[in-house]
């Protein structure tokens, strides 16, 4: 099979699928939609054993903890997915939104029109409730997609794949509105970002290697989801009672995931009655604490196990451990809090414990991050939280979409002019 | 000099200026604004003795009509510059608007926060109002900028550049906040697009050949302002008492601008009676008419002279004349207007020109372009006239912004998390 012509007969259809998804009724969308997570339910047996399959194959291939994590499917995943498509039926439909319609002085009125973007190609690696958001999120938003998963996840994404091919079907859709990539040959990735012609806008899943790979030879505009190097702040006006839970969930509920802490910095003033606390609520769970030198000093005097301990290099704190690890800091307080994220963060979530209101709203002003939050857990930088119904990634980039892109991250608004004859003097 | 070097110099410089321009105070930006459209009212003999200088040479060097009428400043020119600016001074201030906050079921508040891009980078030839345009947008959203512009408005964009350098001290902000490059060589583009590190957007406006490489070399998000090639359709709903005069302004108000009409459409219904009214129009202000075969026949019947008159070719279609030629075609109605739009046009402005009401909204949401009009001239699409106070480009793009690009287009918005100890369940 010659790839390049594989992946421009895919983009051909998609190009052509995307009229007719631009122009589908709400009503055709959501019957899609719900029309796939009736199937996605309905095969949950299916679904397992075709992860199964795909979990034998990564453990022989020794893949890391992190990556089996993400790529595990269980019953509740499955529930999820199928909400999750069922939430996006239920959401209002972006396009054809017209908003902020003002009259000039010309006499013409102006204004926006929400639309899709066209052809969406994303390319992810092994987590296979992806196919199924994305297929979601393409589908409501008026886009066709593209969808090239990772090999780890192929049984998987296939039996996710029929689902959405029937539920398409079903509605009146084109089949070709959500296509997956039947290859697991790399060349379909660089035929796939180098087809502006078929695709509008990439959205890569995965590894640094692989984004920046995409950044590198994309010929087409890319919606990056770099790694996630979130930070906790414990500001001097921090209150405990919030601190401790924030820094343990933010760190330990899962240690996979791109909105996890692999920060922490303290406020010099509160280092001492803090840190301890902090740090046997996480020791206790079993993470290592990488430590600045005056880090070290407050929590080698505790009773923290050895291999849980060690100074932290410069290398930490650009880590993305994705692992019961965290990087510990203590800083003079705000400024030097917010000089340390902006200089080492990847812009993706950073949270702050404080009670004051102003550090509060510096904290949220200054931080160049696509998620900056106030008394919060990290944890929640994610389209469900935040109401998006899911989201196709979290954005680092600074245009057009920053941080959980769902729907509107999707589309983008045209300019529409209401004239009466008008022409310009 | 090593180019290398002095470009990354101006961008270690715009990184560094960028965090006090996106802290500054909306005052002390406004007065920045204010004090360089003082500056180049005062200026205006200067500004237009060296714009004569650049004029004389671009005659020498054999510039196109289109070109020479884009290098020229006015009087009026230097006065709408320096409106322009006090217009943006005047808009609000776009930077920390906080919109959109919700509760969630978590407890969590979630909202968005309006941000600068940071370092914009802008390229482009020789329209010397885009020095002082680009300077006071980017001032406002800010960001910090560093302006490269073509080298056939040289003199008068140093004389520009000196007004805004010395508003941006007068108002207490880093001068390297707008920096514009000083050197004609090429490679300076090469690195200005390279620079992730340095520079977070460029924004290119020139012809199609810089555009390409730049698409094609850039390391850098990209927001493009690709060709014009306009299209008005007259419906057979047309009322031909707006029909003429849209016609007339769209194609000849000026020739060398992008939101000049191109093509012309006309449903078969009107085309007996609308065509020689339309081509005896045009032909009187010698524009030359390249028709499709049915247009021909019916204009060819009347009086239009030998040479403003022939056949057109498949080219046509697709071409951005910047010159009094227009290309026009009869169509079966509105759906082979809007699939004859969507397939060879640059996705720029489409205006129809109906009193049918469906016809109307099927324009407005089926034609895939960045302007769409009903009724009105395709002149308007401009950043003046749609009240952005001025623009930096016209985006063709389908991602961040389309259209016109104002204060909005030059930020984006992060997310913000106000909670009260929350964590994820």
């Amino acid at each position: 099979m010659d790839i390049t012509h594989y992946m421009q007969a895919l983009g051909q259809g998609a190009r052509q699928a995307s009229r007719q998804m631009a122009a589908a009724s709400t009503a055709a969308k959501n019957d899609a939609l719900n029309a796939i997570a009736t199937r996605i339910r309905s095969r949950a047996e299916e679904l397992l054993a075709a992860n199964a399959r795909d979990l034998d194959q990564a453990r022989a291939d020794g893949l890391e903890p992190a990556l089996l994590d993400r790529l595990t499917l269980t019953a509740k995943g499955i529930e999820s997915m199928a909400t999750g498509l069922e939430q996006i039926a239920a959401l209002p439909d972006p396009v054809g939104e017209i908003s902020d319609v003002k009259r000039r002085p010309s006499g013409i009125q102006v204004g926006h029109m929400r639309v899709p973007l066209g052809v969406v190609g994303i390319i992810y690696e092994a987590r296979p409730n992806v196919t199924a958001d994305a297929a979601g999120l393409c589908i409501k938003s008026g886009n066709a997609a593209i969808l090239r998963g990772g090999k780890e996840a192929l049984h998987c994404n296939q039996a996710i794949a029929a689902c959405v091919r029937e539920g398409l079907e079903h509605a009146g859709l084109p089949a070709a509105g959500v296509q997956v990539v039947e290859t697991t040959d790399r060349a379909a990735v660089g035929a796939l970002i180098t087809m502006p012609e078929f695709v509008d806008v990439i959205v890569p899943r995965g590894g640094k290697g692989l984004i920046a790979r995409i950044s590198q030879e994309a010929r087409v505009p890319v919606i990056k989801h770099l790694d996630g190097n979130c930070h906790v702040y414990l500001d001097d006006a921090a209150d405990i009672q919030k601190a401790l839970p924030i820094v343990e969930n933010s760190k330990t509920q899962r240690y996979g995931t791109c909105n996890t802490a692999e920060s922490l910095l303290v406020a010099r003033a509160r280092a001492n009655e803090l840190l301890p606390q902090v740090g046997a609520l996480l020791a206790a769970k079993g993470v290592e604490l990488r430590c600045c030198p005056e880090s070290l000093e407050i929590l080698a005097a505790g009773n923290i196990p050895e291999e849980l301990i060690r100074m932290a290099d410069e290398s930490d704190w650009r880590e993305e451990y994705l692992a019961p690890i965290i990087a510990i800091r203590v800083v003079a307080g705000l400024d030097e809090a917010i000089d340390h994220i902006n200089r080492y963060s990847s812009q993706h979530t950073e949270a702050i414990v404080t009670e004051n209101h102003s550090h509060a709203m510096r904290f949220l002003r200054e931080v160049d991050s696509s998620s900056v939050m106030v008394n919060a857990s990290t944890r929640f930088a994610d389209g469900f939280e935040y109401g998006l119904g899911a989201e196709i990634g979290i954005s680092t980039d600074k245009i057009h979409a920053r941080g959980p892109v769902g729907l509107e991250g999707l589309t983008s608004q045209k300019w529409i002019v209401f004239g009466n004859g008008e022409v310009r003097r």
